[in-house]
């Protein structure tokens, strides 16, 4: 109910008296969302961008997962996201519904669809640990539309592997870069290319990476134009954001 | 004995003859707590404020918790709370005495007895993940006589979700903000309500959240008048904190 | 305009066809604040809590504290706190509208006007040099209309300071423990009053203290029920807090 | 070099024996830059880009900025951004070449020269003091051929002062969220808006907000769907991925 | 061989020709440990201190303390102390050598022999949770031959408890105050006590405490002259200083 | 009135009509401070313990720190010790009263009165850089009583120049380790030295020292036995305590 | 391909015809590495150094681990070094292909063969602690073709230790000094040695320590020249440096 | 005195009647250094090494730094270096004995003498505001008598820079690279170059560079191998050690 032209269509409905003021407050309230008790579901956002649903598995039980996606599906929701779902969990789903689970980056897409994928996200990691990660981010922004190309283990310590894969860097309209303990990657890449530059900060490493710290300020630091940076781990994030860049409508 | 009355009636209690110096120092010594050895029991508080007697469960043997609730309610004490404790020795406690055990906040009441609820608690979360600590505070203060109004998953992310739950922030005498993450709900809902505003930040998130510190911060650099802070995922001390606010007498 | 009962009445006028939709839209957007273009002054609260206006003054020129504690005059607003703001701005604000400068918590007191002081609230410190926020807090309660007792530099490492003292600490109804360095006072404040303890950690102290850190992290850490924490040097949150809680309606 | 394209027309003359083997790799090493031995100035990008150059002032002497803006200005460049340049050094590039100084976000744009501004980026910020880096990231994108919205002093303790603007919010192609303090901004901004959103923490505050570690981690950890983050303070870097954004093709 | 004496008897053995000058390099660097590779025994300190030898267990393979362990009875060590370990690698030791296990500090003396027990030592802890700290003290101050008075469960929020028990506190000789969150112990006894203090921060706690740092920044800070601070969970340390002080022989 | 003889012989009065209660009430609130309305000034200490005072200059006014220096000396207090006071304070100070001031540790002595040096505290620094805190806790002994060694720039980098030393090092009663960057001073001297050692981290350095928190790290990590740490900077505190130990009486 | 005579000679053969533009692109792009797809191996650095490959197995599966050294091996890799491979990675592949595994270290030398072994190392630890990791940079070292004394346990709380050991320090051409805890032993052994030492903290420690951090900071804040410092528990890196550094050719 | 020849020399002197035991001791105590009350002048280092001395100057006087300096060049020594000399000491050491000052890196050298400069070393700096900390290594380095070549302006943004200068970097026997902000610089060169890498991190930054901290971290977690990291803003320990690689013998 925060659109203008909805609060505006609800004012002329009670205007017009086909809505009184006390339904028209009901109505305020209640639309949005469906409230499971346990998590109030919106349908807003879906309704207004066309995009699919997600749900952040981590400290949600089994059951409040598959309950949430059962009445979103219900709902008419296709290719529902739920990350950071475990293995566990994503049995009892993939039971219950229709769903793929995908075990390295702890992603499900359930009530899956085909749909069109369109224009060029790259995902380049800095190293083979930082996989789950990417993988997040690149099935986040498959589920969503977006043709994927992945670049991993072009680390910045062998710089050859990443100079040897310009071209997909060149053409790409948005970048994610994925990197744990330095996390130059991000800085090269942003310096290389003329589009915009998602930095994820994996917790990959040891010692004084800090559990991702190291890399999140790096990535924070980066002296290249066009980089931004989400939180450590955060494929989803970026796959998100990505795809939102990815899909802008031209001026 | 850290009471003036109490110091007074004492001393005229020797003045008077009717108690020796060396009892009155006696007496200064042993009165306020019973020593089990491994914990100083305090019948203080309780006398003086009619308050329900607390026990923090962590770090205490399921023998020692079983030892504490025993003594109090052997001296008469009701509505014992126990925070922090675990399946196992809620089996223990609950096998020994009268006790209700409630799994997700982890919390016990032994001797439970019914109270007046009074007043009006707000208990509000960000998301689905902070309910074990808000049903922390929630029962605190519901064991402490208030009557409580759980708002869950309103975070601001989706703002409508906390907007079509004005008429409970609206008329709250305190409330009761949890949230992890990036914490904002505790500013939000302080712009927006008129009474006390007790933040508690919780450790709920991954990466840059840092096990609560950064809803910790945002939550002390609230730019909101009247709220407060308490330590990350502290919902007892939020809740009992609220109850002291909500049972305020007049002026 | 985030008030139901604002809302109820909005939407009445234009079902009466008082307002028309359009009129609607618009008084939803312009009534609360006057935007003074690098500010935007909300009225919203003085209306509703009959309370004082608040400027935090660091990071405005005097210029714009002056235009903004005007256009604040000229509505009727009196009281007005201006916190932060260096002897500079003071004078400034001083030779254009009746105001009180307090040097030593850098605040000012706009358009003063009397108010009756009602009810008790403590405000201590842990030593000498925390006394510009616990003045800050003093200086909010008293302009709020709360009757005040400073207890100055009763720190913990010389007990017998604060013990001798327990008659304002046993009587108050809310207490701001102002302190630095290791921050304990809030503890053992806490542990003594029945009442709500608001702790102000300062950023007084060297080393280790890590500019108020110190003491910020021992408040949180607090064993003493009913203590909350502001941020570090927040006398007018505090203050601010304090009034609130101190002049509660009964229930 | 790093440009596929470029690399193949090269080794193509080389192939035709229009370019000797040593002459390639030589212009292999000089073409992008001019050496003025404290900086290396790379023409690359503006090229590529049809961007403006940018000049990072902080730690430059003023010298060494006139001597990069004029050579540049020589090559043809024009709307050269020099960031972070003090009053000083301002008036010495000023006194050397077409410039205009904007003393607040202390900027310079040199050899300005009128250009069309395109699309719809909203930059926001929490209060006032957050203006300088809101400017900066502002005049950023104006002289990048932007056109750009201010929303300034709409923190989310007030609400209704965000709400009330809705209308630019909504229709934005890219929002830039400038706040100290808890930086819930950006978390509010990004639920209600469906553009990305850029969240720039400020060093605005004092205490627990650590320089701008608060609202840093506080927006890292947003909830909201599209947001990412850029470095503290760094207006600049928003406004230039703004800018990016604004003006991508269509699909 | 890092002391005067030894040096000087050496020298003056080679200036009397009964050590050649090669014995005598010889003998400077093999005289003072015995090397079991993975460990160098080092005899120097018991010989010279009569105290007992410590060894630390953690990070330690069982059979490791078993040889070196065996190894120091061989030469004749009495009253062995070994840290931190466990009860599988306690149950290896006590099965080859005598030994006593405390299991609660994870402690166990080795070779144990009866010794007088002298003056008077105070273990203080603020809650019954850091009892395992506060025993490795006791335990360590104990087998080094003092008095030890063991006050537990004392901390600042119930004041009463701790003055109740002024009379150890102000005859002790050294007092130990063991306490984790936010460690005002060490302050409050550090102004009640003549006595010098040492503090130990531990571990226990949860959210702000951040791993006993908290507590250790609070213990640096404190206002009370005559207290110094060990590292986190330091019993050992503790216990050991305490008995240096407490065995200080008179000016 | 901590005390329990005090208490006692309190109680007494009392009983034998001496003492009315409401006196005994007051006695035990007035006595033991004087009461500068910006201090409290505590005689308790000094009396028990025959010391000198303390004041610490820092955060108190010029005019402050001559108000309580005056008050003390004409309560018959000599050796006063006024820590961190600058130039100028110290300059009236010593217009006021009869005061010997040192600049470089920015310390006073306020109504001296020569006493008895005994015993033999080592006060050791890393570096030439260390001394200003070096000299605190040098005067701070010496003042109160005891014979110090000076041994500066004796940095474990040059370990010869440390070795050199052994004689004091060996024969002292308690040492005083002052140093920063690295902080190993107080490991290799509390390996060396058979009597308590006092570590105390500078914040000397540069870069990675962070203020002394390297050094002060690194001292609580200290594997030698029988050390101990105060704040960063702290001399005076370790020269107040190394001054405890010094006099300890023998068993 | 990063290399000036790789790139002169693939320009010359395209200006000789030998080589297509296409053709040259192409080997740029492809030759360097091998893609595992899950991993890029780069053969060109062994080309190049002569040196053995190197794998950091965390992160990646045994399977993955596996298939790398079997690639490297068909190509005559030998003494392929993986890091950081846990015992049923190391079973796996010692059951493919011929390899030693080291459980302490958890290092395995796959396709092991005789190579000399020149110049001279030391590695020296703390404590029996920090034994994993020096085994780490010893067992890298010797691998690579060096001569490795190792001094263990000689941490500078005892002092003799180390000094009874100067022959061997004296006579290092490089020296890896491995220390947790307070990590003084690289400034000791800094001041003491000629030639670079290379310092390596570890996260052995409790406490203060917090995982390395605090011998982190220490060791880069040694005041010995000639020291440097790698990543916590990172013993390949010291021992791959070292062996660089031994095997320098003269000038 | 730390030397084994030393020490067998002096003992054979006794051994032979040529020097007393005692003369042994005295002789042991002082001959390495020289004792200018502020500081142990330790002429050891540069005998045995032939290097230059080295004068820390921040926490020094001028007039110390004179008095050290001079004291020096009486004794013979040459190419004197004093590091963070401000301006002011300079003028006046420059007035005492010859003496050059390079006001960018704030570095001195006294009593210059020609030398031979020999081998290689590159320093590489990732900004133009990075070169005071660069020339402080160039310059150390060139004083120790190697030849410098310096690569500045070159950050991985515009990797095309670095690119273009791979002669120097390719045919170095030490690369110090030095940069701020995000520190990629040493991790894409350690990638590039086949010696060792010393990596200096810089204070040069805003933001999210905390004092160098990102810098400094980033360069730890460096993937590349023989990389190592000196103290942010540590020119001088890095010019010191290339030096010492630089200079290395072969084997």
């Amino acid at each position: 109910m925060d659109n203008k032209h909805d609060i505006l269509t609800l004012l002329r409905s009670v205007a017009e008296g086909a809505t009184s003021p006390e339904e028209a407050l009901l109505n305020l309230k209640e639309v949005p969302f469906e409230d499971l008790d346990y998590a109030k579901i919106d349908y807003h956002r879906s309704i207004r961008q066309g995009a699919s649903e997600v749900i952040y598995g981590e400290g949600k039980t089994p059951e409040q997962i598959k309950g949430i996606v059962t009445a979103m599906g219900e709902r008419g929701c296709r290719n529902i996201l739920v990350t950071r779902i475990g293995q566990e969990a994503a049995d009892i789903l993939c039971g219950a519904v229709p769903a793929e689970y995908h075990p390295l980056p702890k992603l499900a897409v359930a009530f899956p669809e085909e749909r069109e994928h369109r224009g060029s996200i790259v995902v380049a990691t800095g190293g083979t640990s930082d996989m789950p990660v990417a993988e997040e981010a690149a099935l986040t922004a498959e589920t969503l539309g977006n043709n994927v190309t992945r670049l991993y283990d072009v680390g910045v310590a062998g710089l050859h592997r990443l100079l040897s894969n310009l071209d997909p860097i060149m053409s790409a309209r948005c970048i994610v870069a994925v990197a744990g303990m330095e996390g130059a990657l991000a800085s090269v890449i942003g310096g290389l290319a003329d589009c915009p530059v998602i930095a994820v900060p994996t917790s990959v490493g040891y010692g004084a990476s800090f559990g991702g710290l190291s890399a999140l300020l790096s990535m924070l630091n980066s002296c290249a134009s066009g980089c931004s940076v989400v939180n450590i781990d955060n494929g989803f994030g970026a796959g998100y954001l990505a795809s939102m860049i990815n899909q802008m409508e031209g001026l």
